[in-house]
């Protein structure tokens, strides 16, 4: 490393490249002063050089073809912000074969293939880091990987997807309809113009894959976690957890017990005095349990040009003392240890507390034949509210919480409700956090 | 360093030091998986071995003198857990200078003669940290120094002393006078036989001259930090609080201005919506607000046993990658830079909004000769309430809050308003945190 300087790629100039090279452009004197280090932020590469990023570039080198940034034997680490399976895979693993540091804010990737790219990361003897692709610009990954490492995970839980945890609040907040609130996302930014990935819940798990992942020191493939997304939520079902004193917010759960490791997103009842449910718009929180720290919590913005390009420079400011590793030591405690094989619990077997509202005919009887149900599926009921019918069709709402029961009782207990002629199909399952 | 095995020197065995031990051996295995390294703790010194720590030191080498650990080659790294400024600022200059890596909890020490140790560290080409100093077990000073890098701290704010905010949780939740919850948070475990440096904001301001340092790349020393404790809050206080939406905490403040930064730590009033009102009892909590990332939050534990421990244990885990290094290369951009000079503001120069109660002789005109004197001094009042007596002297409590005033015009004011023969000298000024 000639001059202490360290030679910086970036493969993609959207919004989140478009931060790192403001960042690493702007913030040159301040990274030096705490790095004692140059960073030099060499070429960039991207399709489209027409749109005004408002930078500048004229010290860069600017290309449409990335292969100059792979195969420049000058360049140190690599930033990879494109997004997407591919080309991104192919451009990561080609960076770490030529021996680059790798940089990345791709969750997509990372919970899917992250395994082969350690793999090949390992094999080359340098390293993939991904601070950005979880939380933001909050440091959720060094503190788990290093301000916690003391500690065993006993659960990892918190609000990951910042788009949902918009329209929640919106639904909570001014009362609105799902669909409203997430047209004022939209209206706002908040949320894409296909938001299925963020309203499936999908985003959060991939999330929480790479947070498992690391808690666990397993690979832990985002396509077995449960997810549920938060489509099925009302106004209704947030004014009555309302009076519950609850709020519903879309949780990442990560919970360690004797014989495997419970990972599942759905949205999820939590008490108003839980500080999660003071986490309010497009904001992010980590809720971190360790067998020594007890409970610890990281909250910031959790996504955005500036906070994700936050993250990713810290990322290069870490991979630049790499590069005074000794030769042959670059693959140590930076590396995340894949080498456990942990067993994922099914959710079937796992308990929960559930709030169950059910569109019931307005008849005598109703509430002794759900309550029936439940019983022989030895589930309790802890409260029940029953509204008068305010539609024309003459549903009226019913609202139970249970006690805690199985995940497979309850979904058993479901199918025989639902078979009933006076319970609505729409009804609404959902977890109490406790 | 022989086998991947990084030997261990701890220096007082109290419970912080128990917390380590604890760590070390019972973690062992998962430390090793994470970091692919041993971690080896060779030896304990420790004045009394009579104790009982539920610890088996059997493969421990254990002594009565610190030196034996200081002097022996083999040690990579020493861990001073004994506190205050001697022995233990003697111990660190010895291990410093014997080339061993030194980790601390001691925020007196580091806050006072941090500077003083930072050049020993860097003329031996070895490092000092100490994360444990500051939020117990919060990753806090890595996400300012590594996770947050790329920023420039606006501002850091927070309850960075558990035992006051236990104390004040107590009075405004269960409407307790500040001497009763003084003996509960005592009887409790959270504040010591000796208070003082707690209640009085001293520990809290050691805290925040060392997180000030890092923020501005520049050592702040304590004693140049404005302080005021809480011990001039009264139920009444608390109870006027919660009537205008505010709850008071004990903040920590750093605030960088374009010609300078401006340190203090203070009773304060803060909104209930804001997320530190719901930091309870002895628990701390920190928002940083950096250039790029915008607003981040870190929550925990800021003392015990095991959360301290765990924070000492990731800084160790940190400093046993350095030993990977090549040599010469050791004090790069783990080691803190402070060769910037910032400008401290004096307080005087402030802005804030206030919270002022006075007690005063329950007769016509006092109020307006009261506001009179602000006026005088070019301070407006947002809002006031005046109470009916309850104090067979005579004496009813005015509270008044301010808009935007400098502290220096308070001052003033205030000096003039005591004087008045109608108001007692217990008044209370404190300030709004906005």
């Amino acid at each position: 490393m000639e001059n202490r300087q360290v030679n910086i790629g970036i493969i993609g100039l959207g919004t989140v490249g478009t931060g790192v090279a403001r960042i690493l452009l702007e913030q040159k004197e301040l990274l030096k002063t705490r790095s004692s280090l140059t960073y030099n932020l060499k070429s960039i590469s991207d399709l489209d050089w027409n749109r005004d990023r408002n930078l500048d570039l004229s010290q860069v080198y600017c290309t449409t073809n990335a292969h100059e940034i792979l195969d420049d034997p000058d360049i140190n680490i690599v930033v990879e912000t494109i997004g997407g399976y591919e080309p991104a895979f192919s451009f990561i693993s080609k960076a770490l074969k030529n021996r680059k540091h790798v940089v990345t804010a791709n969750k997509a990737l990372i919970a899917t293939k992250g395994m082969e790219l350690y793999k090949i990361a390992q094999e080359n003897d340098v390293d993939l880091l991904f601070e950005a692709s979880v939380g933001g610009g909050i440091p959720i990954i060094k503190g788990l990987r290093e301000g916690l490492v003391a500690n065993r995970f006993e659960s990892i839980y918190g609000i990951l997807n910042g788009t949902t945890n918009y329209i929640l609040t919106k639904m909570h907040r001014e009362g609105l309809d799902f669909a409203d609130a997430l047209k004022e996302a939209q209206r706002k930014g908040f949320a894409e113009a296909n938001p299925t990935l963020d309203i499936s819940g999908g985003d959060a798990a991939h999330k929480l894959a790479i947070l498992g992942s690391i808690a666990s020191n397993s690979f832990i493939p985002f396509e077995k976690i449960y997810v549920e997304g938060i489509t099925g939520i009302t106004k209704l079902d947030m004014s009555f957890a309302q009076s519950f004193g609850l709020t519903i917010k879309l949780l990442a759960i990560y919970r360690r017990y004797e014989d495997g490791v419970d990972l599942r997103v759905h949205p999820t009842l939590i008490s108003n005095t839980h500080l999660l449910a003071a986490v309010s718009n497009e904001l992010n929180a980590i809720f971190v349990k360790g067998d020594f720290v007890g409970n610890t919590m990281f909250y910031g913005p959790g996504a955005g040009e500036r906070p994700t390009a936050s993250a990713i420079v810290s990322d290069i400011v870490d991979l630049s003392r790499d590069l005074l590793l000794k030769e042959g030591e670059k693959y140590s405690n930076r590396a995340i240890s894949l080498t456990q094989n942990v067993r994922l619990i099914p959710i079937e077997d796992i308990q929960s507390r559930f709030y169950l509202r059910f569109m019931t005919a307005d008849k005598p009887g109703v509430l002794s034949m759900i309550s029936g149900v439940l019983a022989e599926y030895g589930i309790s009921i802890s409260s029940m509210v029953q509204l008068e019918s305010h539609e024309k069709d003459n549903y009226v709402p019913i609202v139970l919480l249970t006690h805690e029961a199985l995940e497979r009782s309850m979904e058993q207990a479901l199918q025989k409700i639902l078979k009933f002629d006076f319970v609505r199909e729409d009804y609404l399952r959902l977890r109490i956090f406790e």
